[in-house]
């Protein structure tokens, strides 16, 4: 292959040539120059290739044992610490994060973590929760699907969330199934290295290769017809919620599992008590959430709810200049640039007031001014979800409410968000309200935070990545957290009267490793089943 | 109100008159005649009520202790045995299901024990498992999604899968949801009766009236308005899978959970060692469950796997003979009736041979000869899914497969099923067959069943009464067993540095009642959390 041709794409366990429609290259964010080799947009030849191989390999892993998946996902973990400084440099390079702390020491670190907690969960048995009615001869337990998970990562997490070693790719791996990675365009090149890090750890451990494959683009028609095949078993996407409710609406008329992840605004609700408090550090707090990482998060705070009063101007004309001083970050690509241009076109045009910002940054990379906005509570009422446009990127409106009962109204009127957040004064003075606030907050997000903000997505299996709709296609399930993440792509597989020594090792009357917790007769125990 | 009004609808806490589009009445199925009051066909006027009303019953409840949704349940248990022998005399006229044993000793004692089951678990809270890192201080739980939950009864389960008082009703309400009945047009009397004293029972504890409402029947347009509502949360519908599918499709496309459970063909796998060593059991065995209720359950053996020989046409005459001399029973409805034949028609159109039956029984009722037909593996792989239509009823097709290469290409073209069996020798000697059809049939179905026919849904907590596509719309849940049924219908709450005297009593430190098994840093416990 000579150096010109496009960069070849992994399926049936072998890097080949596409079979391409086209090709595309990476931007370097901070010149808006092309970098870095040609990658191939894939035809729907390539497609069927891999969901055949997928297919297969999903009765391969089936009949593989939790250790060696463990395994698998141990030796990739490894593989990518060796790889650590070679992945950061690609990954700073097609993303502008900054190479140090956020993707050497927190990104990398975190990402492996993620794959080591599947990898337990695995071997411990863990997310399987084996339940078992010992009078009825009823036993059951979570499964692999029994087909290819479709992985589409993100533009914003080139390690973490990637559609090759991130969350979702090591949940569905975790239960025993194959993935048929799509990369995020954004990095491709971190991506394929990613796909060669799982391939060798893959051929070392004897699992079927095409346990992993990776397609870098297709066309928006192949990939509904992609996450709508019949030989697909479920899809996981995190992105924008354009792209994510067209392949939503593919997958669902074919009954195929779809599970998105797309971000939204986040609402933090600052009561008076704690301006009054602590008001300096809260404008850093809400400051240092809002522009982290040019509030390029799905769980950036794009809506603060506050109640009109002085110490509220005091507050937000602290907050004003603290965006206007803090340094404008580089933007992931042009995308998410001109997304941000018109997002934040159309929250004014909508009404909302420009406090600071709202222009593109006059610089070489590309950028966006850091950019608050605001609206009073009635404004915002007059037409909510458009006030609730995501503006993904340093961008945040605050929305002044006039009395208690607006911002009860306002709540009232929000969308389904992965999380939200109260800040309240210290003592108790201001309990009553809080109450009355999370009650509504309560059914509108996953997350609920107090005195907290919503960046920073803890590996933890109490999280809840994830929230009612438009934020997620189902409340009931976390992108995030070993083992619940997992549950997404498990099927529960019930077995009734079958012969003890043909059931799965979690279900036997032996406790397989005497650790496991299962569910038996409706307690939970570690301990063995004694056949009256 | 004249007695030749139509009877009332529950909305808002009231049972008041519909603003009817038109009426309806409810068959004998024993004489094909018109029995009972009118019913009204409502308006989009009556769901907007309804939904308006189930919204603001979502907040109400939400404030309602865990004890006294149990009590409700558990009074509304009560009166539905005070009015027992009412309500088997009306579900015995509407459906002409046997009054003794079914609705009186089998399915009223089911429907009120399953009812206590979903008591006992918002009592114990179990259904809800808390899951605390205590380091992180992350904790989450399952709650309530928020707004009324849809429920579509199905015409073969008068009590036990009622839209009220069945599984999804108390699976609904047990999760702290609001339930906005949708009653079938084919048992409304027994329906309306179910109401009565579920509304009775919501007095009695005083909970918010419109935590049960009841519309009878809407039209298809105002149905799909109904699902796909913003105000809804979810919808569970047991029924027809045409009707499932209309109804998906719209509350898919905006965002709203829809939980179908629409039946299948349920394939029984009988090898030859079963046969050999019992086949007169076995026949009375597979005869037994096909013709159970006159083949009326989801769960009913549609398709039945045999290997060709002597053993299984010698099987397969007694099987036609126990047909035969098995008398016929009546049919739920015309619509059964008109489906059962028709897909008997479209089955042997498809090319399979009709052993016995095949026609409508020439009686008063509604009904159908008991139909046994028979296709060979080879011709069934030429169109699988033709030979996989459901025919709803006393109807089975046996598929003879060549040799075991032929049975596995069977068994790989099946569609997703709520049940699978497997018939084997008693001895360990098809052990390597066995498990060579279990590993494809596991992907296939929700419960796989080992020397057991599918028929006959166990109230346990390891039953799964679901499955893959297209028997049911998501593989991770099962419609029956409490607690697991419980979780379709919640969302997970995190609550990430919430100040302690804030959280739900579930995730406090102390555990409420010292019984509650929740997962603390990975392990499951009763005790208390310690903070250090």
């Amino acid at each position: 292959m000579s150096s010109g041709d496009p960069r070849p794409v992994l399926i049936g366990g072998h890097w080949r040539a596409a079979r391409a429609a086209g090709h595309f290259r990476a931007a370097n964010p901070q010149t808006r120059k092309p970098i870095g080799p040609l990658y191939p947009v894939s035809t729907r030849e390539d497609v069927d290739d891999a969901l055949r191989a997928g297919i297969e390999a999903a009765g391969e892993i089936a009949r593989a044992s939790a250790e060696r998946i463990a395994a698998f996902l141990e030796t990739f973990a490894r593989n990518i610490e060796s790889a650590g400084p070679d992945l950061v440099r690609s990954a700073h390079e097609e993303t502008a994060l900054p190479a140090s702390p956020r993707l050497a020491d927190v990104e990398l670190p975190r990402t492996t973590d993620q794959i080591r907690q599947a990898a337990a969960a695995v071997k411990s048995r863990s997310w399987t929760m084996p339940t078992i009615d010992t009078k009825a001869d009823i036993r059951s337990m979570y499964g692999p699907l029994g087909g290819p998970v479709a992985v589409f990562g993100p533009n914003n997490f080139p390690f973490a969330f990637n559609s090759i070693a991130g969350g979702d790719f090591a949940a569905a791996v975790a239960a025993g199934n194959p993935v048929i990675a799509k990369a995020n365009p954004g990095h491709p090149r971190t991506t394929e290295m990613l796909a060669r890090l799982a391939h060798e750890a893959l051929l070392d451990i004897d699992l079927p290769p095409a346990v992993v494959q990776l397609l870098y683009m297709m066309s928006n028609e192949d990939g509904e017809r992609f996450v709508s095949h019949p030989s697909i078993a479920a899809t996981a996407f995190t992105g924008t919620r354009s792209s994510a409710l067209a392949l939503k609406r593919a997958a669902d008329r074919a009954g195929k599992l779809f599970y998105m992840e797309t971000g939204g605004v986040n609402p933090v609700v600052i009561l008076p008590g704690a301006l009054r408090e602590r008001l300096p550090e809260t404008v850093e707090e809400l400051a240092g959430s809002c522009l982290l990482g040019t509030g390029q998060f799905c769980t950036q705070p794009g809506l603060v709810l506050l109640l009109a009063g002085d110490t509220t101007e005091d507050f937000v004309s602290n907050l004003i200049r603290r965006f206007e001083e803090s340094p404008t970050g580089t933007l992931l690509g042009e995308g998410v640039e001109r997304n941000l241009e018109r997002s934040v076109e159309g929250l004014m045009k909508a009404g909302a007031e420009r406090l600071t910002g709202g222009s593109r940054q006059p610089a070489e990379g590309f950028g966006f001014q850091n950019t608050l906005l605001r609206v009073d509570g009635d404004r915002f009422l007059k037409n909510p979800l458009n006030f609730q446009r995501e503006a993904f990127g340093n961008e945040t409106l605050l929305v002044i409410a006039h009395d208690t009962a607006e911002l009860v109204d306002v709540l009232g009127a929000l969308d389904g968000n992965l999380t939200g957040s109260i800040y309240t004064s210290r003592d108790k003075g201001e309990d009553a309200l809080y109450a009355q606030v999370a009650r509504i907050l309560r059914r509108k997000v996953g997350r609920l935070l107090n005195d907290k903000m919503p960046t920073g997505v803890a590996v933890s299996p109490a999280m809840n990545h994830g929230g009612p709709y438009p934020a997620a296609s189902h409340p009931g399930f976390t992108a995030v957290g070993m083992p619940p993440a997992i549950l997404r792509f498990a099927a529960l597989h019930c077995y009734d009267n079958v012969r003890e020594h043909r059931l799965p090792v979690e279900l036997k009357d032996k406790n397989l490793t005497g650790r496991l917790w299962r569910r038996v007769d409706g307690e939970w125990t570690r301990g063995d089943i004694t056949r009256v």
